[in-house]
């Protein structure tokens, strides 16, 4: 397997990867350029003209020059808001024809539609030297690199709260999570080292040897890394050698400039450089998805990474999920490339005019956070400086009923208060007042390993995640109830 | 795991899919519900009001009852042939409208693109009591099978010729192939009775519990399994406990009937009975796809299995590719039961003629290919009873330089004859002359156990795989090559 970077990571490819092979047809849809005029009777690919589908169309929203906020025009202005329209008929004129978008290609996806995101990738990261593979979203993309890189027995590193439907997804295929601290600034970088330094292969196993994050508005804890930190991670990769997952659904949703002079609604706004944006060795592999910025039916996204785990991923896809649908890839190809797309610029303003409203909600939601929730000093919670949630911290030691145990509950090592029991009660009130939030307990990292008996992470459970992405009439009313029923739950006799 | 099928068959399921665990988060959608007025900030769910799409409309064949063969028409009449739309907008009128469509769901699909594909089923199979499972086409689909049933180190049954980017994919996790000879009639019972009566686990390890098989017009085959054949492989998998993973994407296109005195083309054709339609245990996982009806762009299929295996692949999906795209579950929603739309039965008259049209195609082919080919006592084939496939037979033992070793090669057990060489060169000449044609050898069951030294398949590798399914234009020019070729080969001096 040729690599195009400057390091061989290939050694961090799983067995079953290395396994893997490639569809020994394709060998002979080579020969098919043997000649100039070959004539095929080799594939049974249904011919165009029986495919029953002439015209697909996306009516979409504008994103033109004269619209100051699209997003915003969008929303607001009903059916009189002004589209565009995305079109693809059969024979063109299309910048992806339903002929060719409609027949198999391979696991990267269609060459324009592949164009389409490698643009994109350019444009926002201009990544050393990269590859992208096409997915069926975030969920594809992370479980694919799972699979790709983890050997049964394997640890990954995770942050310790993580969106659990993706750490739960490689726990069935023997990889093990050993979890990394994390704190208002995201993961600390100096417990990652801890871990590393004092991991013993003999007792322990194989170094964990992947990384997955998630560096921006980070799912459930809504922070997001800062510069200094992700050059830290990344100097930790190259020391350690492991590969980075940077998993990143919120980077469009940044609120805040890393430089404190500009404001993010300026045009001036630099989003935050990313993991893959410092990658010179090609250990980064960034998922990117287009579900909270597009909508999540898109079920669509791509990975980038380094050539030779792009050329596995594709072995991958061409023997699991084939190739992404024809639609997907035709919306983002007429979006990036069509005479009537909206082209990269218009890509930027929708995504920036997004991240608009979504600060809208968000400092909306935080203003009736402290009125109805904070105020009476029973929680808190930082600002978020990008995605879709806040992580409410509940003062649990002012509770009547916290205790502590100076050594243990008996059972040491172990938790060393009544958080876990606490919480539980609470979440339990919030149901019966009648708002729904999410228990930090739902983002475990499963079956972690312990690293550290002190300052186990059931003491620290006292979190619960809120989200500011629905609508706004909703907040205040779910807010109030939440004020209430800390109130009651911390004044009771 | 409830069963609601009378056998329980979950010991069929691979460790993996045992470990596999349920997203945590689903626990906290379900208490949503424990009031009437919920109010939610649990999830990080994108509102529909900020989805860039407002409408997606799809122009599609008239398949109405006046138009006598609707794949005809739509094929000859250019634009001008009459389309019907399928429309789906943010908030309906639509059957599915882009709100719910465009949203997260579960792994089995949406409720309505679920029901879409089980009305289809029951309507040409009413199986005893089996669930829909959405997938991203064929090969996703069957890749899951294979994941879902597969535990490192099983043998599965497989035609001994199969398609090999299907039966490359489990070898990387550890399953291994058992390959059952398959003949004009199809995979033949007697083979397959005989590997499992003479399994010795004890030497071979357990026993083969699941079988793989495409029962209509093979790929590569052409073969078409008869109703008898299958009650009596049916009966076997009863005996001997083995699962039948029933691949059948050439399923309606059946080109003649069992029933020797109805025509294929008449109404009253009734496609050939499915191993799902006599599936009393549930031991059948049918798998389906729009790859070959509609367009393999479509990226769409679903699995028919009993409840237990349907469960342990929603789990599956909702930890790997998640739920189908938006775009194909409006399509075919739209397609069955919008006012628009298709309707069963119009999707009936679509599929019929689609049959129809490629009937029309192999008796073309095959009436040339006599002219072409068979003429000269080189080659032959037997007429493909369903699917886009012709087997060509080349009948080797008339060449010059044919060879038989009457204790094998000196490496026995091994080919007692040099077929695999002669028809190399023969592949070769073909490329030569400028035509593509794909050899046995490429469908070869990789890495099979070898369950008998009599007849041993490296003497079998004289066939080509020829497809009808391309335009006729270019059939008669490549058959005039490949007869040319053939009789050069034949008569070289």
């Amino acid at each position: 397997m040729p690599s195009s970077t400057s390091v061989d990571l290939t050694h961090h490819l799983s067995t079953e990867t290395r396994l893997r092979k490639p569809n020994p047809m394709k060998a002979i849809w080579r020969l098919t350029r043997r000649k100039p005029k070959m004539i095929s009777l080799a594939n049974g690919d249904p011919h165009f003209s029986l495919y029953p589908i002439r015209r697909v169309e996306f009516e979409v929203a504008s994103v033109g020059e004269d619209i100051e906020n699209p997003v915003q025009t969008w929303r607001t202005s009903g059916p009189s808001a002004p589209s565009q329209r995305f079109v693809s008929t059969t024979d063109g004129p299309s910048s992806l024809p339903l002929k060719s978008a409609l027949q198999y290609s391979a696991g990267a996806g269609l060459p324009d539609a592949q164009r389409a995101v490698t643009e994109l990738t350019n444009h926002y990261h201009s990544p050393p030297d990269h590859h992208t593979t096409l997915t069926l979203g975030n969920s594809d993309g992370v479980a694919k690199c799972f699979r790709l890189l983890g050997e049964p027995g394997d640890h990954f590193l995770a942050d310790e709260f993580s969106f659990s439907s993706l750490t739960n997804a490689p726990l069935s295929h023997g990889i093990k999570w050993v979890s990394v601290k994390i704190d208002q600034g995201g993961l600390v970088p100096e417990d990652l080292e801890r871990i590393l330094s004092n991991w013993n292969e003999e007792e322990q196993g194989r170094r964990p040897h992947v990384l997955y994050t998630v560096p921006c508005g980070q799912n459930p804890t809504g922070c997001t890394l800062s510069v200094e930190r992700r050059k830290k991670i990344y100097a930790l990769a190259q020391r350690f050698d492991f590969i980075i997952i940077e998993d990143d659904p919120y980077y469009y949703l940044q609120y805040e400039s890393p430089d404190d002079n500009v404001d993010c609604t300026s045009k001036d706004f630099k989003f935050i450089p990313s993991f893959l944006s410092m990658d010179v060795d090609g250990r980064v592999m960034r998922v990117d998805s287009f579900s909270k910025i597009m909508a999540p039916g898109m079920r669509l996204g791509w990975i980038t990474s380094n050539f030779a785990f792009h050329d596995a991923l594709v072995t991958l896809t061409d023997s699991s999920t084939h190739h992404p649908h024809a639609f997907g890839q035709i919306f983002i190809t007429e979006m990036l490339f069509a005479e009537g797309g909206w082209s990269i610029a218009g890509f930027d303003r929708w995504v920036r005019s997004l991240r608009d409203e979504y600060k809208r909600r968000r400092d909306f939601f935080v203003d009736s956070f402290y009125n109805e929730v904070a105020r009476s000093g029973y929680a808190s919670a930082e600002l978020p400086e990008a995605g879709m949630f806040l992580w409410m911290k509940v003062h649990l030691q002012k509770h009547p009923r916290f205790r502590t145990y100076k050594n243990g509950d008996g059972n040491a090592p172990g938790p060393k208060t009544n958080t876990k029991e606490l919480m539980e009660e609470l979440f339990e009130r919030c149901l019966d007042g009648g708002v729904v939030v999410m228990p930090a307990s739902v983002f475990l990292v499963p079956e972690a390993a312990k690293t550290t008996d002190e300052d186990p992470i059931e003491d620290r459970l006292n979190f619960f995640r809120l989200t500011f992405a629905g609508p706004e009439d909703t907040m205040v009313p779910a807010l109030e109830i939440l004020g209430q029923v800390l109130k009651e739950f911390f004044t009771e006799k």
